[in-house]
């Protein structure tokens, strides 16, 4: 899992001579920038865009267990061919089928935002920024409906300075982080179906939180490890409704947030090109300081 | 579309500060990084692998006009809800489904390969590498059913130098670039079905260039503008069988060709998470040098 950006994967065989060149460079580089990184006066920690670190997958796969939205259709693989086939060469194929909104997956805009911009609308680059992950772990674990409020907000500022421009607002809940994808404990019910909807009890952000962070702070999107920025217990979406209206993203059920630090690491959130999508699967990445 | 990894996007209003503080790390940065490269002799050009370029997207949407092999499912997007609900607030949410091999898309080991690795079993590190661009445009307008020789491969080289180690080996045939999504122009074919197969016509790899890549080189994966590495007439699939059979990767239908230098940019190749996946949507993106 882990791979330095700047080195590229090891250099073998042929290539070996090449490698360790390569590495005497970077060994090289790198002090340099560090050198250069003093001189400007870096004395906030490692620049936080500077994918000069190792990646970290952040993505659940898709398959039968994807936690979805108790009313939506779920991720569905069909097998195809798979064997060897008539002309004697082994052949496998399939096909896929689900709702926009499950597993680890972008909202674009347009999911809550009349006017908002739809996945293919938004370019690439506006998917990835600094990654600022606020810990409320502990006040979850206390209690399943836990809204992030303005003030956890200034405690992680109190520590770390000012949220990072066009950051990535990560909410660490521990709910997907512990019991992915256990649909009980992560959705406060196993229940499938429109049933399902009054026993939804999971943490999320609350609209205040949202308001601050559009109004006083300069930030690319929320994101948070269970299944919606809205806690489970939300009738009207209200952060949705706030964020997307105001044409920011949002990431749902992002994987391994023990993993992530609190902050010096940028995000890649690289969702599945749908055209007039509202949401699509995303494959998550951080670059780590 | 472009994104300076390094700066980060614009930071306006209350960040300026910060923004005008990060800006001038960066230059002096990049200026002892210019020196670090000049004293261990970088006189090959840019780093391959420093992602200190813009963002260059390489996808193209999943939508009606995606190109799938004529016999494959293609995409389709169901609208859900699209409109202001009961509860007075605007709320949007597809459904899709499709084949695996269509569009710009990736193919794991496991689609030709018996023992081959599913899209999820390959780490996301190993599906990016410095990208090699090899133009045979000239040779693919003149004749549609072009193979890739190994003399292209040693032409690249005579030019550039030795392939990067684990490099994506793209072969840049002008199809999906100039037609794209025109099927007639691109599989050689409009017809749909199976009575389609025998018409398709358009360039890719000869099995002699892949043995060659595979013995000689380091590579991490053959890329195309058309919708197969195997060109259209093939029957046996012969490069899909040696290179998946060698655990390599493949990336079909890729856009924007035009757009990537020869040599120095890095290729990311970011598949949707498909559990047990054969191949996967991908969003493709270069950093450029």
């Amino acid at each position: 899992m882990r791979h330095n950006l700047l080195r590229g994967r090891g250099h073998a065989g042929p290539k070996l001579k090449l490698g360790a060149y390569k590495t005497a460079g970077f060994v090289a580089a790198a002090a340099v920038a560090l050198a250069a990184c003093l001189l400007a006066g870096c004395a906030r920690g490692p620049e936080t865009t500077t994918p000069k670190g190792t990646i970290l997958d952040m993505t659940f796969p898709y398959d039968d267990s994807t936690i979805y939205w108790p009313n939506a259709k779920p991720f569905k693989l069909t097998k195809g061919a798979w064997g060897v086939n008539d002309k004697g060469y082994w052949y496998a194929a399939n096909e896929y089928s689900a709702a926009e909104h499950g597993g680890t997956h972008a909202d674009a805009p347009i999911h809550f935002g009349r006017n908002g911009r739809t996945i293919d609308q938004v370019p690439l680059e506006e998917w990835i920024g600094p990654a600022a992950r606020i810990n409320v772990t502990a006040k979850c674990e206390k209690d399943r409906d836990y809204l992030l409020q303005v003030d956890d907000i200034r405690q992680w500022e109190a520590t770390y300075g000012p949220l990072p421009a066009k950051a990535w607002v990560i909410m660490y809940t521990g709910i997907d982080t512990k019991y992915y994808p256990d649909k009980k404990r992560i959705l406060g019910t196993d229940v499938s179906g429109e049933a399902a909807i009054p026993y939804l009890s999971f943490p999320g952000f609350s609209p205040q939180a949202v308001e601050f962070l559009l109004k006083q702070r300069d930030i690319t999107g929320l994101a948070l490890d269970t299944p919606s920025i809205d806690y489970g217990k939300s009738q009207d979406f209200k952060v949705h409704q706030i964020l997307l209206g105001a044409n920011r993203l949002a990431l749902e059920n992002i994987a391994h947030l023990d993993k992530l630090p609190d902050i010096g690491a940028t995000l890649y959130v690289i969702p599945m090109m749908i055209g007039q999508g509202t949401g699509a699967p995303a494959r998550v990445f951080a670059v780590l300081p």
